[in-house]
């Protein structure tokens, strides 16, 4: 029987292809680059709308971003529980990823109307989605895994392709079959023909007939979570999942897929390249976010934090986030996973965090790092606090430059206004606090023999971490 | 009768080409990105070496630059004098930069061996430059106008030519005629006929050969400097002086020209295209400097100040400066300039400064900037001091970081070591200075309503300013 209705948001990707605004700690999904919001909140935004009520809400996502998906829950007015947010421990795909949500949401012998937002879609039409996503979820109460075809509006070849087939209804078709990312002359094709829709990686269907396909399909899937102690478990359970997509791993082999034509406008940043297509060109075809000087260029896509000059450039990409630039041709978006693995794999700190780094109290940005001192901007959220600690090595000096601090330091209390500063030495056990409403921002100074991160000892946190500052 | 034999560099160009590098306040000649020492710095090197004495060495500089002259010449060990800095009030070219520099530092009525440097060359060999500077000087006693040869190893468009005509002796050659940069069929043909040389821009002629040579093709200059008083009217007389190389303006039409052909290794740095030629490849053929992550990348310039990563690009200059990114293909070096002039046109900071600004006792770099609060990393050389000031609107924090800071606060006078940090509210008259002998570096963190360098009231200067921080 089915009691509820929900939506289950997919926010556990890395988004490699965009580095370097992506990072292995900050993905796209969270990104502002392109918008005042994020994509996640955005699907968020839509999440809620599809099911009325934030508490039929999940979130599967990794542990990593577990407070970004807080933090930006919370910025757009939605307090989302601690029971909403699914945490993979490990990165697998969207089949485990999915199934692993519907667990965790759906109560054992209860089935559900769910519908599947992934975190990285930009659909701006909010009314037309509502109406789409309707249709899906009346369609997969008949028993269809129900996929949202999009019109294709080009040969695009970054995208997964679904035929339809037989008519189910007046919006349904059943799905004959689905393609891979095809080459451009099939693509092409496709279009010519007709009946041919672009995979939209959104999806709609009841939980009970989800979980049956993946028991047909997917087996290993489903007695990963068939032991009783799954939950306790849920560190081996993943090591042993595969990393296999829901399009391959269930959809492409199911009998009962649907496919709903959804009449939107739609992207999933898969890429730089598909970044440039959502973006708004000038008269010579540049998409430009930041200051940007062009002379003789055109038909680039420039994203700049800092000023950008372009000499006599076609076609190219400049994608720069302050401590790093990536320079490739339009086109080759697909080579950045490449790049970023490598950057990975030597352990460059670029590809992990940006300059600034969240943390569940707010975040802080290096100004600079020299031979024994780091300058930090730090920034506390209305209510938040740092964690009770103390560090070995390092003396910290504090200068407020906006906001109200509360600062514990050693068996003092007290507060510090805009101009005001303190000093705390090493071995002091202190606390930085906002008790107001405005974000605190405080220019911090760090001094000492050693000063990284892990030089830290937490007497108490809100948020229970251990290593991490 | 000649007295004595000089050397005059000639260090007052902006080197606007080689924008985001050179800055209108600090230009090429004085940045060390590409060497552990300035051209500047490598210039006076060799003009010692040619006069044995630093007391010889004249700098012609524009008035912005007498603080980077004094300074990088302290910085490899020479104390030039106050006289031997001679600034122009105006940026004109060459010719009137030589006839300034010649009417400065020989006095009425004597003769002296001039040696001309531009600060922006680049000569690895010193050894061999001092010789081929022996010759032209030699050649140069006999009333001659000499020009250095450089032996052409490719058929380069970015350079003048010479061609040489009837032998004067073993060395040197009467010069027949003067080529402007020329399309890349001549060079070729220049290349293939031989005696042709590129026009280095260094030359060597006795004072009072140029001084006539001036009178008779260039009036207007010689006669700026014929009034008695021309010193004390140096602004007028740079007003009324023409924009004109002395190339143009003497050379190409003095019949007393001769050519010393240079057997160098030499290069001046015009554009970034002549940086590529003098920087070292990769197997691939891309000259790199900084961090720089290349995929299946060719025959590019990068310069990062940051992490660049390259995927699929040939024959790009990708010029990152921290605060800026310049990105144009090679060959495209000299449209640069235009660039340059739009930004400053546009009222770009960027045109004018680096994010590190320098000033007679040490330099600033800006870490951020937000409403309210600008923090700053602040370097004091030794036995060095800041005015004695006082702002109406911000308040200060300094932490020190290194070295010794000796403060002025009201009527307090105190050191302060790392770790240490002081307070100066608005109002109080104060002075930061480096007693010590290891530079000194100190975090300001500036607090108020208005916080631009022009709320500043200096009590006491030792570099008798007034306007500038």
């Amino acid at each position: 029987m089915i009691t509820r209705k929900i939506a289950l948001i997919l926010a556990g990707g890395r988004g490699t292809r965009l580095w370097p605004l992506s990072r292995e700690f900050y993905p796209k999904q969270f990104a502002k680059t392109f918008d005042k919001s994020s994509t996640f909140q955005n699907a968020l935004i839509r999440a809620v709308a599809t099911t009325g009520d934030l508490s039929n809400v999940y979130v599967v996502t990794n542990k990593d971003y577990r407070f970004h998906v807080l933090g930006q829950a919370e910025e757009i007015g939605f307090k989302l529980s601690e029971e909403n947010i699914l945490t993979e421990p490990l990165k697998r795909n969207t089949a485990p990823a999915i199934y692993f949500g519907i667990k965790c949401a759906v109560p054992e012998g209860e089935d559900a109307l769910v519908a599947i937002l992934p975190a990285d879609h930009v659909i701006p039409d909010l009314a037309k989605y509502e109406k789409v996503m309707e249709t899906g979820l009346s369609i997969a109460k008949k028993g269809y895994l129900v996929t949202f075809g999009i019109k294709p509006k080009k040969p695009e070849t970054g995208y997964g392709y679904i035929k339809t087939g037989e008519k189910i209804c007046e919006n349904a078709y059943k799905a004959e079959r689905f393609i891979e990312k095809p080459d451009l002359e099939r693509a092409e094709r496709f279009l010519r023909e007709g009946g041919y829709y672009w995979n939209s990686g959104m999806f709609a269907f009841r939980a009970c007939v989800f979980e049956e396909e993946v028991k047909k399909h997917l087996p290993e899937v489903y007695d990963a979570f068939s032991s009783e102690s799954w939950r306790e478990n849920l560190d081996e359970v993943y090591e042993k999942l595969p990393d296999i997509s829901v399009d391959y791993g269930v959809m492409e082999k199911s009998e009962k897929v649907a496919i709903v034509p959804a009449d939107l406008e739609w992207s999933d940043i898969g890429s730089f390249d598909s970044l440039y297509e959502l973006l708004k060109k000038d008269p010579d075809g540049n998409a430009v976010i930041g200051r940007c000087y062009l002379i003789d260029s055109r038909n680039n896509l420039v994203l700049g934090e800092r000023l950008v000059a372009l000499i006599g450039i076609e076609n190219l990409m400049v994608l720069d986030s302050g401590d790093a630039i990536l320079i490739c041709p339009r086109g080759k978006g697909q080579e950045v996973r490449k790049l970023f693995n490598k950057l990975k794999e030597n352990g460059e700190e670029e590809a992990i965090v940006h300059k600034t780094v969240y943390r569940p109290w707010g975040s802080y940005t290096v100004l600079e790092e020299g031979p024994g001192y780091k300058v930090k901007r730090v920034t506390v959220l209305p209510h938040k606090r740092l964690s009770l600690q103390m560090h070995y090595h390092r003396s910290e000096h504090w200068i407020v430059i906006k906001g109200m601090a509360k600062v514990t330091k050693g068996d003092e209390v007290f507060f510090l206004r805009p101009q005001e500063s303190t000093f705390v030495p090493p071995g002091v056990v202190h606390r930085l606090e906002n008790p107001g409403k405005i974000p605190l921002e405080v220019i911090e100074v760090q001094n000492g023999e050693y000063i990284e991160e892990d030089d830290i000892v937490r007497i108490e946190d809100d948020y229970k971490r251990e290593q991490e500052p």
